[in-house]
Order: C-alpha cells, then sequence, then structure tokens
C-alpha cells in the first residue's frame, strides 16, 4: 500500500516490489535487499526514541530556542559581516559546551559586500517611494543617484526586442513568478543583460511566491567584459504597477540611490562538530546547513532553521547516548549567499576523503513540517532511503523525492556522493527568503521538532549502517 | 435542501420553511411571503443579465481597470490630501461621463494629519532598524526623538499589573492578533492607556492577520485629560522579538522619532451620483465605499474595491437600460479612515429622510470571490434578503449572514435601516490593511467582477420591488 502511494513521487522501486527475494546487480556487495531491509527495520526502537526526544521529550522545542537566542541576539548575519563572525563564535562555543567532538573551525576567505544607505523614488508619472533591495556584489550609484527614466519589460526576450529603447535608460524587469530556480535568473542576471543594451541601471521584480509589499535581495552576477552597473530588487507591487503605466503610456522616471560597496575579503570560518564514528571514524555522514545570512530580517529561516535542525540532529543522538559506526559530522558553512564559498572551501579541502563520504545532508529549503527528504543517488541507496525514511512513520514523513540538493553539498553529489535535503513548504518559503520576514516570527518550534528528528533519523541510521550507500 | 444548508449561519426562517402560506405578522402589508417570493422571482432573468455583463460581458474587469486607473494616477488618498481631493475631482468627472445623474458633490470638513518623516531604532540590545507606521493623528516626538528604555506587555492587563515600570519608558504592546474588531483596541487606546501610566510613547504590534515584515498603520484617539504621547505601529516581527528578549531578561532601548503632525481640517466631499427611481424617486436604497485610504500603499482593496464595485453597480444597471422604482445613489465617502467623518455628515444631512431609505450597503472588507452578504435587519427583511441573494445562484453566492455594517453606514442602521455588506476572505483582506502592501497586486479582475455582479443584482432588485424592506 505504501509502495504504491508512492509511485505519484515518480520513485522507482527496483526492491520493494519483490521484497526478500531482489538482490542487488552488479553490487559489490553479496547482501540481500531483504537483508538490508531487516537491518534498517532494526533501528525501529531508535527512530522511536529519537523522535519521542525531539517531539515530545525533553528536547522539545530546543532547536527553536537555541536560534531565537542566536538570532535574536546577533541580527542577520551577511558575508563578511562582525555579526556573522560573532555567531560563528558562538556557535563555536556552544557546540563544545553541548560535548560534541572534534569542534573546530575551517578557515575561509569570504566576500564581504555592503549596501549601505539606498533609496528609489519614482519621480514621473507622480511621487512614489519605491521599496528596494540592493543586489548582493552590485556597485553603488554615484552619490547623486542615477535619474532616468524607465523601461519596463516582463522577459529577456522582450529586452532583446525592445533593445534600441533601454539605452540610458533603467530598466524594470516585471517578469512572473515561475519557480525560483526559473525566475532567480532575473535577479541574477539582470544587470548584464540590461547593461549589455546599454541600460544605467536595473531594477528586477522580487523573486517571491507572495508579496506585502516587500523586497527580496540576494546575489547577482557581473560579467567580465560587460559594464557594471547597480542593480536592485523591488517589489512585485510596483513592478506590476509600473508595468501597468508603461502600458498606458506613461513615462516613467525613477532616481535611484544606492550605496553599496565591494570590499576585500575577510577571514572567516566553516563550523565543524562531530560524533566520532565506533567503528569507521574516516567514513563520514555530513549534516549542515548554512550559518551566514542577508543582511535583512533575521536569517532564522534561511538558514538558522537549516544549521540548527543539523545541530540539533548531533546533540539528540549524543543525548540518547548513541555513536554510530562512521562518523556523523556537523558543518555550519559560511557564506552560503555568496554562492557556496564555505562549501566549495571545504569541498577542495575534503575532497581527497570523498570515497568515505556515506551521504551529505543539507537543510536550505525550511524547516517547517517537512514533506520528506529529496535525494539524490544510485536507485539501490534510494531504496535504501524509503527503508529508512520508513522509520518516520510515527511523525508521518515518509516519502523520498527526487534531487537532492544544496549549494553547499552539491559540489558531493555533482562528484557522486548520495546526498539529500529536506522538502518543505516552498511557497510559504519562497514568501519570506531574502527579505526582512525572515524572522523567528515564521518559524514553528513544534515544526522544527519534527524536521530535526527527520534529520537526526536518517544521519543517524546511515552513518550506522554495516555499509556505505551505494553509489551509481 | 438550500435552506438546510444554511441554518448552520445562524439564519431563522421565519417564512421559508413554510413558504406560501406563511404571512407578515403584524405586518402593514396584505402580501403574503408568497407573493413576494414569487415578485423576486421574476427578476431570475434581470439577475441573469447583470450577472453576464459583469462577468462575462462587454463590462468584465472595468471595475478592475477603472480602480487600478485611478489609484496609478493618484496614489494613497488620505484625509486631508491633495490626492484625495484629485481622486474626489476625477470620480466626479468620472461619474458624469459615466452617464450617471444627479452627480454631485457634498461639502464635509476633514481632518488633515501627515506622518512627515518618521523611524525607530533600536540602540540595545542590538541596533536594529525598525519599521514602524506612525498611527493617523498621533503627536509627533520632539526632533531628537525619544529615546527610552522599552516595557513590553502582551494586555492592557499586563500594562495595568506592571503600571510601576512604564513611566518613562516607551512601552511595547505584543498582543496577539484574535480578531480585527478585539485587537484594534489597542492601536486605538494603546497610547492613552501607556501615558495613563506615565509612558513617554507606545508602539503598538500591527493588527494584522500575518506579516511579512509589514507595519499596519490606521487612526488612534487621545482621550481629553490624557497626555498625548506619540504612538506608532511595529511590525508583528519586532513586536515577538522584543517579548523574547524582555522575556530572557535583555534591557531594550529603543529612539523613536516622528514628525507627525496634525494641521487644521481641510474642505472635502462625499461623490454621489444616481439613477433616479421612476416610481418613488424619493426613496432610496444607497449603495457605498469610501474613497479615502490611509496614505500608504494604494488604497486599492481599502476601500478602492469597494467603492468601485459600488460605482459597477450604478454603471451595470444603467447600461442594460434598467431604471428600478426606487433611486439607487452612489455614495463614495471621504475621511472614512478619520472615524466615518463623510458618513456621519451624509448621515446629518439626508437623516429627516431616513423613512423612505429601504437599504443602505456599504462594501469596506474586501472585494475578492465574496463569501456572501452580511445583513442587519428584521427578519422579515432578511427572509427576503435570502430571497434576493437566491438569484445570484448562478455565481453560486447565495448567503446571507448576520451582522451587515460599515463606518460610514452604521448611523443609518443603528436607527434602524436595514443594512447590508459584503463578506469576504477576512484572513487575506486583514495580511494587506492599512500597509505599504494594499495595492492593485492584491485585487483580482475575475473576483472584482462577480462581486459587483452581487452588489448590482442586490442593489437593484431591493430598489425596484414594489414595497420597501420591512422594518422591525
Ligand atoms: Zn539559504
Ligand atoms: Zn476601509
Amino acid at each position: 500500500m505504501k509502495f504504491l502511494l508512492f509511485t505519484f513521487v515518480g520513485v522507482v522501486h527496483l526492491f520493494s516490489l519483490n521484497s526478500g527475494k531482489a538482490i542487488y546487480k552488479n553490487d559489490i556487495s553479496q547482501r540481500t535487499f531483504q537483508e538490508v531491509k531487516e537491518e534498517i527495520a532494526h533501528y525501529g526502537d531508535v527512530a522511536k526514541a529519537i523522535i519521542n526526544l525531539a517531539v515530545y521529550g525533553i528536547a522539545r522545542n530546543r532547536s527553536y530556542e537555541r536560534l531565537a537566542l542566536l538570532v535574536d541576539t546577533v541580527g542577520p548575519r551577511p558575508s563578511g559581516s562582525k555579526s556573522l563572525e560573532k555567531a560563528i563564535q558562538i556557535m563555536y562555543q556552544n557546540l563544545q559546551e553541548d560535548g560534541l567532538e572534534n569542534v573546530h573551525l575551517e578557515p575561509v576567505k569570504i566576500p564581504h559586500w555592503e549596501r549601505g544607505e539606498e533609496s528609489a523614488v519614482m519621480l514621473e508619472p507622480r511621487i512614489h517611494k519605491i521599496a528596494i533591495l540592493g543586489l548582493g556584489s552590485s556597485i553603488g550609484t554615484p552619490p547623486e543617484g542615477i535619474t532616468a527614466e524607465v523601461l519596463v519589460v516582463t522577459s529577456f526576450e522582450e529586452l532583446q526586442r525592445r533593445a534600441p529603447e533601454a539605452r540610458g535608460k533603467i530598466v524594470v524587469y516585471n517578469q512572473p513568478y515561475v519557480n525560483y530556480s526559473k525566475t532567480v535568473q532575473y535577479r541574477v542576471q539582470g544587470a548584464v543583460e540590461a547593461a549589455k543594451v546599454g541600460a544605467l541601471a536595473s531594477l528586477i521584480r522580487s523573486v517571491a511566491s507572495f508579496s506585502i509589499y516587500s523586497p527580496h535581495t540576494g546575489i547577482q552576477e557581473y560579467q567580465d567584459g560587460v559594464p557594471k552597473i547597480p542593480t536592485a530588487c523591488i517589489t512585485v507591487e510596483d513592478a506590476e504597477m509600473m508595468s501597468r503605466m508603461a502600458s498606458r503610456g506613461n513615462r516613467i522616471v525613477i532616481q535611484l540611490k544606492m550605496g553599496a560597496k565591494n570590499y576585500p575579503d575577510v577571514d572567516s570560518f566553516n563550523t565543524v562538530a562531530e560524533i566520532i564514528g565506533s567503528k569507521y571514524p574516516e567514513q563520514v555522514v555530513l549534516v549542515s546547513g548554512h550559518l551566514d545570512s542577508w543582511d535583512v530580517g533575521q536569517g532564522a529561516m534561511d538558514d538558522g532553521g537549516g544549521a540548527f535542525i543539523s545541530w540539533e540532529a548531533l546533540s539528540l543522538i549524543k543525548d540518547l547516548g548513541l555513536r554510530p559506526k562512521r562518523t556523523l559530522r556537523l558543518v555550519l558553512w559560511t557564506a552560503e549567499e555568496q554562492g557556496g564559498i564555505g562549501g566549495f572551501q571545504y569541498y577542495q579541502l575534503h575532497k581527497a576523503n570523498i570515497s568515505n563520504y556515506s551521504l551529505v545532508m543539507e537543510s536550505d529549503q525550511g524547516t517547517f513540517l517537512p514533506s520528506g527528504l529529496q535525494f539524490t543517488g544510485s536507485e539501490k541507496a534510494r531504496a535504501i532511503m524509503e527503508e529508512v525514511m520508513s522509520l518516520l512513520q510515527p511523525v508521518n514523513i515518509t516519502q523520498v523525492f527526487r534531487a537532492g540538493e544544496g549549494t553547499d553539498i552539491n559540489f558531493w553529489i555533482q562528484a557522486g556522493v548520495p546526498g539529500a535535503s529536506l522538502l518543505d513548504d516552498l511557497y510559504k518559503y519562497f514568501s519570506f527568503h531574502h527579505s526582512h520576514g525572515d524572522t523567528m516570527t515564521v518559524m514553528d518550534p513544534k515544526q522544527m521538532n519534527v524536521a530535526a528528528a527527520v534529520w537526526a533519523v536518517v544521519s543517524y541510521v546511515i552513518a550506522d549502517m554495516e555499509e556505505m550507500l551505494p553509489r551509481s
């Protein structure tokens, strides 16, 4: 019944349909899948103990309370900021005080961009103060600002078609929200494409599933050989309004002022803690989230939640006196928002040991009530993950979806290591993502408890099984 | 079946349960309810024609387009502002050009408050820029601002209990959102209650069902004999954060600067247009919304939508060549947000004619897809309204709820005139209400079409029936 239900998410059941008989084809392991299933089934009591502790026991609400204390104390933690380094120092101390092992910091050079003062005012057809958030890595405007007429487009195609109109203007993108990965191209490439056709600046409709006049920031990328122009996000509301105005033939003029500046790289750290494996200490299951955030809101959701359920996973396992055969390694990444700088540095430093990585996990899409686990790996590994997720039946989160990912773990996944991420309510996530609204108010302690339980069960069982997850 | 379904909203079916036999008890009218039912049933074709024109015909999306043009052109329309007066002049012209009758302006003196520049910064326990919106009628701070420690309370009761702690402080209210009418007491009375215990200013958690770090403004009221202190709304997020900080024993210090100022009253107008009744021109069915708004967003939802579906109701009826027996009067109120100033003035001017008012209608709770009609009136009148609403079966909006209301029509309702309002998705409404997010982006042309159809059918049929709605 469960297996039939699962088919709608596109999962191929190589083993489960004739479980007990099937064996791994071409597998180095001689164990039947039935043996693996039985091994996993033996973790039922451990899974229940983890769930009980996380959801009903003394650890209840702990990850929420820990997170609230950190983000209320240090606030948002942008790459290069004092508050990020303060957060790293606090976490270093927290992890030691929590009794975790091999707590240490791994140095990373990270970008340092600051938005400074910024403002935009519509001067024509009527005076209107426009909410903006400059985009990460954008240059600023001259102190007097850039005052120019606006060209509104809804796509890169329209910009190409109307290229002759763009010269000397501020390009406003009013692209519809399709999904994050598609629509974010406008935020990332908007300035470059506008600059190519001679625009002075670009203002991009926030990449958001829902808006209460909320601008959403994020990284953007310049291209060698293309002039750098200032670029910021505006609200969905203002993008739509300017689109309506333009369609009525109104001339729109905006004055844009941005004090944004890129400073030299600064020293930062990935924060690491472990529960060292009892039998295969050199083998690793990595659980992670990123500690940096954007400079608005509190970075509670992106990615305080992911970082803190990852810590919580180790805390829960330690509190229960468990020690898996493999090493459970917690990494709190730095400068994820700048393009996975911490994650890339970690990969460079540790990739020589790649054959010992059983699973890499990152939670960076919300820690609300999870829909399930996203997973990338061989079909054999997927079948094992499905069995492991069935241990989470008590909290009714058992689904294994496709496409496990995370900016910081993608380096490993692309090199063939199985990868898992937590799938969540993405509509909610992208309502708050990179906005002033990313605060503790979005977070729910009960939901974090469940997310932490999922994270702990998966990481512990995979770290403790007899064999590493099979690769392709 | 329909009647049984209806009982869950608490409607008493004096007549419908034995329809065809029942007569009005003690009624001056000699008609049976069955006769009234039959009369209403004859409007089935008219109702369908209105619905077809509004939802599928050439009038489709008209109220949305008209509204977008107005609010994009003039922006928000606070009481006392040039933009409100500009909007009134535009509407005066619009209504004349639309071919409506007796288009005129009725003078009203209205308050003139401006927020000026305003800001709040948390200085302790960490630097944090706090989003605020000063509340209507609030005084400003001295130019250097008010810098003081914060006392966070979650209720007026807690403020009373901790009164000795409040002196010389800024009181922050972190009251939970229960519903608008309950919770809004904190916005309206918060300053007075804080001033009574010696506070220097008050910051009130926005009265909102949902937040993306969005402050919501609105009117507040000082009391004679109580010192006036500056007062503003903060976001749900910051109120909750300060509550957490206070519960951890953090000392919180805020610097509040508000340039708010009350200016002398200015001249404004209620905007009136009619379709004059063919048989009883002195009798009136009033349809209305308010043209003023707060000074943030576009006032598209509150109450552009209500004003424009009211206009649309008359447009639809006129376009179909219909002329009801009674006069259909459109009123676009001024200065509703200041406490129904325009509505009160209108009542004073017209109450001598109260016996000729069959029904007063106001839409001021959103023009999304309506749940139905809220109605206050005698049970006889309610039974008639239910029959009228059954004409809206084609758009599946037939329910009649209790408690028709509207700031501007309550004067009439309290004096015994039947009153109706449009009931809508209040969670959505209070997500955007009085915030920067009240823009055309919230509005949906298809939903406005349906809302306008409901509004037009109800107002036309009640205006055209043989008899006025019976009163208690
Ligand atoms: Zn993130
Ligand atoms: Zn209103």
